[in-house]
Parts: C-alpha cells; sequence; structure tokens
C-alpha cells in the first residue's frame, strides 16, 4: 500500500529530526552551562537565579558583578573572531525560515560555529535568548543529516522547520507549543497545516529525549493561579501595554543593528562593544544579563525585594527594568553576537506585567502573578505573531492553565495594538502555497 | 485615530458575541439537565454518571432502563414534530460553516426551533452531544442580534464563527479550544488567522460568563497522568486504530442518513424510529443512551466494573463499546434527531482507547488512563481536521497536560491514517480567502 508507505516513511523522517533536535538540545543546554559557569561564575562569581524546570537554585548572587562588563567584552570579542575566522554570517530563526522558503540548505560548518558563539554569547552575559541557537542548531544538524541520507528535497526542506520547532520545544520543554510554532512562524497571517503533523511526531520524541536527560518538570512550574471572571477587563489594558512594549522591542532590535553597522566597520569589534555596553547595562541592572529568566521566576513568585540594583531604589528598577530589557537585547544582537529573541521577549513582557500588576494590585488589591504571566505571554506572541504556540508555551513553561482566560483576551488585545510589526522578517504575509 | 476606533469596536463586538455564546450555553445546559430529568430520570428512573465538572454524581442507576426504548422513540416523534410543524431544516455546525462560507444568515425561529429538538433528542436518550447544538444555537443568536442592532455585513459573518467557537468553548468550559477551533474548523487543511482575535475575546466572555453559574471545574478534572517516554512508540499504534475509528465512524454517520431516507419517507416518523433503534441498542449498553460522557469518566478512572450490561459479560461490552456507540450515534442523527458528532467522537475515542489500554496493560503492565484519555483526543481530532483545537480541548476538559507528547504523536497518526474523511462536510479544503 503506497499510502501506508508514505505514512510510515513520513513517521520515520519525523522520529529522525525529533532525536537530532533532542541532541541539539541538549547539547546548546550544556554548552550553554558549562560557559556561563566558567566565564561568570568562575571569573565574576556572579550566579543568576534558576527557574525550579532549569535544574539549578533560585538562590543568586552578584560576586565581583563589577567585572561583568569586561567579561561580556570579551565574550563578543570571541564571538566576533569566531564570525571571522569560521565564516558565520547569520544564526538566526529568519535564516531558518529564509532556507524553508526558499528551499535552501544550512551549513554544517556555519551551525556548529554558531553553536560556539551563542553558548560564549549567553554565557558571557549577553542579554539574548537560548531557543533560538537551539532551533537554529537542530535545523541545521536536520539539514546535515537530509544530505548525507539522500533524502528527498522535500523532506530536507521539512526538515528545517520540523526540527526549528521541535528544539524550541525541547529547550523550553514545551513539546506541544513547539510543534505548533513550526506550523505558525512561517507567515505572519497564515498557518502550515502540512508542517503540523511531522511537526507534533518530531517535537514529542525530541522532548521525551531531552527530558529523560535533564528532567521532565516545567521550568516555571509551581505557580498557581486563579481564575476571577471581573478582572478580565484589566488583562485588556494589560494587552495594550504589551501590545506597545512589543513593538518597542522589535523597533529597537532593528534600529540597533542599523545604529552598530553605521558606527563601527570591524565585524570583529563589534560584538565585543555590544558586550561591553550591555554589561554596563548590567552594573545598573544585573537582571538583563545573560538568558536568566530565573529572574521571571522570582517576578512571578512576587519575591520584588529579591530583585537586586546595587545603584537604583527598588522602585526606580521596576520601573524601568522592561526598558532596560530592551535596551540591553538591542545591545547585545544588534552588535552581532548571537542568541535568540524569545527569551528576552518572555522577560521583557514579564517585567512590563509586573508593573502592570504592581498598580492594579494598589488599587484593587488583585495578586500580580496573572499579570507577569500573561505579560510574558501576550509580548511574545504580539511580537512573534505566533499567538497558539506562544499560549501553549506558557501553559507547558508554567504547567498550568487557569490564567488562559486572561490570556486570550490580553494576546488578542496586544496582537491588534502591535499591528504588522513583526519580530521576524524571514515570516512571509501570508501563506503562498499549500506545503506537501 | 480611525485604527484604534477599528479594534475597539472589533473588540466591543467580539465582547457582545462572548455574551451572547455565554447565554446560549447556560440556555442549553439547563435545556438538557431538564430534559433528561424529566424525561429518562423521572419516567424511567435512569441516570447517567456525570463527570466532577459536570455538576451532578458520579453514581448511576438504571431504574428501569426497559422503557428507555419508547421514551427514544417518543422523543424522536416530538422532533419530528418539531421539524415539521416549525420548519426546521438542518441544526448542525454543517449548517453554520456553510453560512460563514456563503456569507449566509440563520433565522431565529429555526435557532429556537433546534434548540428545543436538541433538548428533546439529548433528554430523551439520543446518542449525541450538547456542543454542536450550543454552538449552533450561539451562531444563530449572533445572527439575530447582528441584524437587530444593525452590525456590518463582515461583522455579521464573523459573528457566526466567533459564537460558534465561544458557545462550544463555554459547554466544555475548554475556551482556548473554543477560540481555536473557530479558526481550524472553516478549512480541511487552512486555518483562518483572521478569526483567531476576536475568537479569542468572544470564547473567554463566554466561559467567563457560563463558568460564573456552573462552575470552573474542569469537565474530567482530576485524572492524573505521567509522562514515560518509553511508552511513546504505544501511542504511534492507539493513533492508528483510532484513525481507523474515525473513518468508520464518519462513513456510518453519512450512509446511516442516507438509508434512513430511503427507508422512511415521513419526516416526523424517521426521527422516531431512529431513537427506537437507538433506546434498544441502549438495552445491551446503556451507556451508549444521552450524551452521558459521565461514562468515559469511568473509564478514565480505570472503573471498568461500574460499566454495566444487562445482557452481556464486560469483555464482550467492553470490546463492542465503541462499535456500539459508532452504530446508535448513528441511528441517532442519521434519523433526523439533533444534536452534536463531537462528544460521540470523544466517546467512541475513549472507549476505543480503554480496549487498546487494557491490552497493552496486559501485556507490558502500563497504565490504561492515558489510553482513554489520548484515545478520545485522536479520534476526534483526526475525524474533525482541527488537530489543535481539539488538543487544547482535552488539556482544558482534564485540566492536565502531561498527556501532550503522547497526544502528539497519536493525532498525528490518526490524522494521517484517516485520510481526507472529515466529519464536517461544510469544512472547505483549503484556505480560499483572508479573512478581513
Amino acid at each position: 500500500m503506497p499510502f501506508m508507505r508514505a505514512v510510515l516513511r513520513l513517521l520515520a523522517v519525523s522520529t529522525l529530526f525529533g532525536l537530532l533536535s533532542g541532541v541539539a538540545a541538549l547539547a546548546f543546554y550544556f554548552g550553554v552551562k558549562a560557559s556561563s559557569f566558567i566565564l561568570l561564575g568562575v571569573l565574576a562569581g556572579y550566579r543568576a537565579p534558576e527557574a525550579p524546570g532549569e535544574g539549578g537554585e533560585v538562590a543568586w548572587s552578584l560576586g565581583r558583578y563589577w567585572l561583568i562588563p569586561v567579561i561580556a567584552a570579551a565574550g563578543g570579542l570571541a564571538v566576533g573572531l569566531i564570525r571571522r575566522r569560521m565564516g558565520l554570517r547569520e544564526y538566526s530563526t529568519d535564516e531558518v525560515l529564509n532556507a524553508y522558503h526558499n528551499a535552501r540548505r544550512l551549513g554544517l560548518r556555519e551551525t556548529l560555529a554558531g553553536l560556539l558563539a551563542s553558548a560564549i554569547t549567553l554565557g558571557s552575559g549577553g542579554s539574548a535568548g537560548a531557543e533560538g541557537p537551539t532551533g537554529r542548531l537542530a535545523a541545521g544538524l536536520a539539514s546535515a543529516a537530509a544530505r548525507v541520507l539522500k533524502l528527498r528535497r522535500e523532506e530536507a526542506r521539512l526538515g528545517l522547520i520540523v526540527s526549528l520547532g521541535a528544539g524550541i520545544g525541547a529547550i523550553f520543554k514545551a513539546p506541544m507549543g513547539g510543534a505548533v510554532l513550526a506550523s505558525e512562524i512561517l507567515y505572519r497571517e497564515g498557518f502550515e497545516r502540512g508542517v503540523l503533523y511531522p511537526a507534533l511526531v518530531a517535537s514529542a520524541v525530541s522532548y521525551a529525549l531531552f527530558g529523560s536527560v535533564v528532567g521532565f518538570a516545567p521550568i516555571f512550574g509551581g505557580v498557581s493561579i486563579a481564575f476571577d471572571p471581573l478582572y478580565l477587563p484589566l488583562f485588556a489594558a494589560l494587552g495594550a501595554i504589551e501590545g506597545g512594549a512589543a513593538v518597542l522591542y522589535v523597533l529597537w532590535l532593528r534600529r540597533s543593528a542599523t545604529i552598530f553597522r553605521a558606527v563601527i566597520k570591524s565585524e570583529v569589534l563589534r560584538p565585543a562593544l555590544g558586550g561591553l555596553a550591555t554589561g554596563l547595562v548590567g552594573l545598573v541592572a544585573p537582571e538583563v544579563v545573560g538568558p536568566g529568566y530565573g529572574w521571571t521566576y522570582l517576578a512571578l513568585r512576587g519575591s520584588i525585594g529579591g530583585l537586586p540594583s546595587p545603584l537604583m531604589p527598588i522602585w526606580l528598577l521596576l520601573a524601568l527594568l522592561p526598558l532596560l530589557k530592551i535596551l540591553a537585547t538591542g545591545l547585545t544582537l544588534g552588535s552581532g553576537e548571537v542568541g535568540g529573541v524569545f527569551i528576552p521577549g518572555i522577560i521583557i513582557g514579564a517585567f512590563a506585567g509586573l508593573d502592570v500588576g504592581l498598580i492594579f494590585h494598589r488599587i484593587l488589591g488583585v495578586p500580580t502573578a496573572p499579570f507577569v504571566l500573561v505579560g510574558m505571554l501576550s509580548l511574545l506572541g504580539a511580537a512573534a505573531k505566533a499567538p497558539l504556540s506562544v499560549t501553549l508555551m506558557v501553559v507547558e513553561l508554567t504547567g498550568g492553565y487557569n490564567a488562559l482566560p486572561y490570556a486570550m483576551v490580553a494576546i488578542a488585545v496586544a496582537y491588534l495594538a502591535s499591528g504588522k510589526t513583526a519580530l521576524f522578517e524571514g515570516q512571509l504575509d501570508e501563506t503562498r502555497q499549500q506545503h506537501n
């Protein structure tokens, strides 16, 4: 039966992509752990808090945090050298989207150079996420495997996007979110249903492999939220603010890249300056350094006193944190360091949500946690134009779903308020053709 | 600012549709409660078990269950009379899909006649679900409101599909699932992103209203499932079986309608015969009578001894239950009684999953609950060609998400195995045009 054979082949290929994505997630997970242990931990004694499902501790120590700008600058310099020596151009989700839309392949050499560069970026204090590089790494491994195994052209193309989702799903421990992301991220408005089924299989397999090594506990597990229908309108207001923050985030990412390119010609020194600048922001607010969504977990738990600033009173720090994180992420990524834009988006959204929640808490006595949670979700959903996968991710990140109705209202408003501004330039406007 | 005004207008309209959908869900919920209390409860002393979030008790009593065929036949006759007297033609999800695709409106008279007919169908023992009629009722109310308030043509059209999802989301207490359903159900392959944002708002509002009256507890709450990556391949096998069952279910629904129409000319007597035939199947297996997903809850809990058959040994009952539920649902709906196809799909999938789980339990000692849960999900996802919303619904129905990776594999296989066979004939093949 040719139909059954085609189904079985698709399952086999999806399982293969899933296994490779799991390997990619593990490589990146341990790569960043090692890199930050050495660069920030040993050299500066700086340790960021970790969320429960990250495998570390919520406790943190600033150590010799004044060394951070130096370490971050050195990290940036290393990234610049890798760019020149190993011929690393891009290393981003956009690159995968473009490769998919134009049926191009991803080179193995650049894939591995990017793994190194992004581990150094994150480990030396760059403000960026682990998920983008993981997805890019998974897509690169899939592309290489497709060549070695002489898979069909259409399968190789499918592998790019399915593995992007499966890699991100694994490192977030959000397999369903990862699978849906693969279908949703290709277009600003459309949805690639033909990608969904292989993505479901690959992402489940990838998650199973990654979790078997690292554990299956959700990253922000243990935060419980109750639903109260009367609070629903407050989340429309939150959505509007997060939509605005999403626009600011995206525009600054673009703008900072233009500025850096105009100011410094050297591709080697540019990321070094970006690292230095990020590290200087970190002197004011250490929360912006590194991927560090442990800080988000503190916000989620309401441990506001646990957010340190060596230079500012807490109320000013809280008010400025969303802006400082936007600033630092643009400095890191705009200068050519290598990392993901999802986790910074989550953190910016969470800090902005905390501010909104604190105001409503003061006026109406409502709890702040749902605002933090829904804030991260709605900013990212609006910026990535991927509301479904982001919603699923937040369910899977927190292990809870009570806040869904809040999130539904906030995300709709945030999406509408953010207009056409989108994080990924590789997204096409709408579905161009059905995928087979 | 015209952009802001457009956003606010969309929010206002969505909120209105959400409120109406909540009213529809409440009307239907209490309508069916009253109808089954009188028809089956008072007359036959029959009481089906209820799942925790349905507001009743898990305990059941068969009473004078031999009266069920008579009551079901009388119920069918009443539905036949309503069809003729009140000019009720269709009353289905397909009707809403067709009205959306052809920008038609739904008449208020038929909307209310259908509410009555479906409450009688379900209350008198017909094998059908509450969600389809609820969605249809919500869409009908939205269509009427659009006329009264002179909404724009495009808003009226949006109201149909947004309310369908919001109504189903409320009665299932699965608001996210309902919202995604609205975007996903229109096409066999596509996804209507423009519907998603108003649907998110409407479904959250509808859920908030419905839950404020009925309670927010998830319908199948309290079933906890652990994830074990080694079991993943078993769910590929489950998916293949559920995909086959989905095809059988859809084909028998179509075929039974053809047979009934060929055999009995009278539109009044046809549903009476359908009711009688359903009731006779109920003599063998009372589990097939009425919407009754309380039985599914017993299967989920593993209380297999709690499944009664007055005429068969338990092993034979268990083996036959998926087929008997398919048979009964075709008899009910093919004859012209009025009800939804989702909940029967859930129950068929759960019973088939129970069988598969029991076999694997015997051989490998694995727990059965995940197979029941994933079984309901994968059959319905494949049959409705709506895998995302069904996945979300099952998360929301059970209040848990640990089984997601299992479900991802099973649903992908079930979808592929079921080919092009689809529950809803009103679905278009793919996205025809973007919705504005």
